[in-house]
């Protein structure tokens, strides 16, 4: 289909960062999706849908990416000049949602919702990095009982299984954003840091996994340069408290028989008495930890209160029977300004060969955490919340890569053959006839002749083609159709070596009165079933 | 939950046009959705997902609405000031799908697709406009053949009866541009009509349904002022124009037996021999139509060819079996600029009351036609296409006003009471047993009493709730817990008298032990099911 130079037109492609998904990725998706969906109702999660478009000031400004135009999102002005933007996450419109409905008193608290639909960042595109993708969110509304944020890690961790992840091919990894605050509170440095170097400090711990220890070090200090020449501003802290910082959050070692880490290996020094823990062996490891990270500060109330929050959610998840399979890794930060408690990350930790070639853990499909100053945006009273998203594509690639995203070959359409083209009523009555019966089929509505229609049908992947020339049609028994088996074919024509031997022995290929069609394409269906 | 005073962050709200969508409606749309999908599927139909976002001039501009700002789209630009939109449709993104896969060469033709997701449009909203709304498209691309056209329609009515509309309760409604376009050739003052003028007559006969005989006039006339005050331009035709083409694509009287129709009555008088035809009743009709409009104008080549593409689409269904579902009627038109031939409207036909009062169809629920121009847009080639759209809200309207839109009463969480406030480690865990039987369960999550949280039970549509405090859990029999039927004991409250009586009696209450919670609970829900 070359290019005409009459063609005046426009130019056929994507902007930057912007995908088309296939048939058989849709596909998986789709079964995946409705997987979640029937986790998330049995916890009791009621499904919400909100549009993609809000006013900008309803959604607020809470994306890492600040220092890009617009902040990262997509904006435009309405016809009344006010400002409106695509949403970026499902939990900003969430709040926008419950702020509505109590002030119009609708909405009864606590409240569980689900919600999956695409989200929009204005961001820099890159390998996996798109402008649009899909979340899958849960979130509890209007308590600030522990339990909640216990239960959406649960739900997390079933979601994961139902999905076909095993025991020790997940983790749901647990901190609480208080600890940080309390080291805050409890460093001199940081706690006379400035708001803004704080957040950016966050976000700098919260980037480990991937700029490790080096790149982290240089956003906490003077700033760093990416490999594009991109330049992000640094945090300014010193070096002590850089190194505090780093040792905090980096308390993992590789477990033994485990995979890989993307982050290097380190100990807990704050308390002067080293400890090392392994985030990804089995757990009860947890209450350990919260006893050993104790120590670091045992005078300072705010530390320890976030560490009692931990240490009840332990309780929780521990008594219904999600030890290991949720486990306490004060390596969580969340680059998300607006968390108040508990945070979460879900994490694949089947080992992947990585670009460099590297055997790593797959990592993190999914996170979350509480944020009880959302609603209150709007308010001006407090509504406690907590939540957690699942990044749908993320949580695809693992399924796929792990050939458990449940695609079946050779699922394609039967193809009728037109052999005779003033008689596409009647191919077209066969056609209606197999989907009558439930049988997935297509006329061929191509000009090409037989043997591109058998090609045709080969790319389709069509377990079978009906055929119906002249000569079936008058054939002395009454009108007869040829189908032949695509799938049997293939296997046979790998054995049969010249031509002549094809043609007599006619492989895979039965004729049937054409009154017995749906029910020969049926059988042929089932024993390739079978 | 009163706003404060100290408040000063925005305002929880929508913008105008845009709307949330609750639990019952997204689980009967996503009910909907998976019968129309698997229907699609069936026909050898395959999916495809676009982004949200196109460049502007890959769009075209093919809106109705072209007179208000921004041309009916949401639009911005990115970084590099290329203009990006929301898209309008499924139909300009599949068109830039196929040319850069025809380019590149990644595309097999011909090309069957179905996509469902939101689109956007900014135009003035209004009682059931929205300013974003779903389509469920179904397309094949890279084919003339007629066949191509008769099988979408065949796919729209099957669609519908695979919701549940009965023979009779729905039609679908074909005509044809290119008799349109013929008549347009044939008539002098339309001949020379320039494009744009002729766009606008036939926009406004479009409008035939809602705005009447008396509005469409006015449009092909010189121009009409709406309710609101605001003015469109019209057509500039002469009154015997305008006759003749209201005439024209108004030939349909009330079905004997039927309902009052959203159009007036009238007859076809252009061949001067009137002809009364229904659109309602059972088909065969549509043969006898094709006839009597031959005779309009029997010597023009054009025109007759548009009667004889027709006339070949009749043939396909009827043969296989669709006479009367599918029915020719000229009054179709379709808005949109880019259609080149067969024209499909579906419309449920069932007698709805409409604001007014009067007994009206239900009306249209999706649309549809030929459009060989799209893609020949980008490539210069001709690419011939032919698709239909549902629109997703109309069609989920029509279920739920027939009752039939499959939502469930009653389908609520068990709730598990919490009794004693440090023993939520425990109700966990009973919560987490009945999900793990697959059973919709909850804690609940809030502060308040036993008798607040039996009328939350009640809100969320809790089969039963679940209780154990300090005297069932100290039994002399072990552990137990009181499992309170809310089906059967509001049923009982509504027989018995005092509160005496209700007490001694504990209707609908049973006291288990706690290892037979899942049994019994399972029980219950099996009996409700009954």
């Amino acid at each position: 289909m070359a290019k005409s130079n009459r063609n005046t037109g426009p130019e056929a492609r994507l902007p930057k960062g912007f995908q088309d998904t296939s048939a058989d990725d849709l596909r998986s998706v789709s079964r995946m999706l409705a997987t979640i969906r029937e986790v998330y109702e049995r916890y009791g999660f009621e499904p919400l849908e909100t549009p993609a478009i809000e006013y900008t000031d309803a959604l607020g400004k809470f994306l890492p990416d600040q220092d890009r135009p617009n902040a990262g999102v997509f904006s435009f002005q309405d016809e009344d000049e006010q400002w409106m933007s695509l949403r970026y996450d499902l939990t900003a419109p969430l709040a926008r949602y419950v702020a509505e409905g109590l002030k119009e008193q609708k909405l009864a608290l606590p409240f569980r919702r689900y919600a999956v639909g695409p989200v929009w960042r204005n961001e820099k595109p890159g390998p996996g990095r798109f402008r649009q993708f899909m979340q899958f969110d849960a979130d509890t509304v209007g308590t600030d009982n522990i339990a909640a944020d216990a239960e959406i890690c649960m739900l997390a961790a079933d979601a994961l299984e139902a999905l076909g992840f095993r025991r020790g091919e997940y983790v749901v990894k647990v901190s609480n954003r208080k600890l940080l605050d309390g080291l805050k509170d409890a460093v001199p440095e940081l706690a006379s840091a400035s708001p803004e170097q704080w957040l950016i400090a966050l976000r700098a711990l919260d980037k480990l996994d991937r700029l490790k220890r080096a790149g982290v070090k240089e956003l906490l200090g003077s700033g760093r340069r990416d490999e594009s020449g991109d330049y992000t501003e640094g945090a300014g802290l010193s070096d002590s408290t850089i190194a505090t910082l780093l040792d905090f959050v980096s308390p993992i070692t590789t477990a033994p028989g485990s995979v890989v880490m993307t982050v290097e290996p380190a100990r807990i020094t704050l308390s002067g008495q080293p400890t090392t823990m392994s985030a990804g062996s089995l757990d009860s490891a947890s209450f350990a930890k919260v006893r050993d990270i104790r120590s670091a500060f045992p005078e300072h109330t705010f530390y320890q209160e976030a560490l009692n929050e931990l240490q009840q959610m332990i309780g929780l998840w521990s008594s219904s029977g999600y030890d290991g399979r949720i486990v306490f890794d004060p390596t969580v930060v969340r680059g998300l300004e607006y968390y108040t408690g508990p945070v979460f990350e879900a994490e694949i930790t089947i080992p992947v060969v990585n670009e460099d070639g590297q055997t790593v853990r797959f990592g993190s499909v999914g996170g979350g955490g509480r944020y009880d100053g959302l609603v209150e945006r709007f308010l001006g009273t407090k509504v406690p919340a907590t939540g957690f998203s699942i990044g749908v594509s993320r949580l695809q690639a693992a399924l796929t890569a792990l050939g458990r995203s449940g695609v079946q070959e050779g699922s394609g359409p039967v193809v009728v053959l037109v052999m005779e083209k003033d008689r596409i009523a009647d191919y077209q009555k066969m056609t209606q006839s197999l989907r009558a019966a439930g049988i997935r089929a297509e006329m061929y509505l191509g000009t090409a002749g037989m043997k591109a229609q058998m090609k045709y049908a080969d790319k389709r992947g069509a377990p079978c083609v009906v055929i119906q020339g002249g000569d079936e049609r008058n054939s002395p028994d009454g009108p007869m159709v040829q189908i032949k088996d695509l799938v049997e074919g293939a296997k046979a024509a790998a054995t049969i070596k010249d031509s002549k031997e094809w043609r007599e022995g006619r492989p895979a290929q039965v004729s049937v009165p054409e009154a017995d069609l749906v029910a020969a394409v049926r059988d042929l269906l089932a024993r390739h079933k079978a």
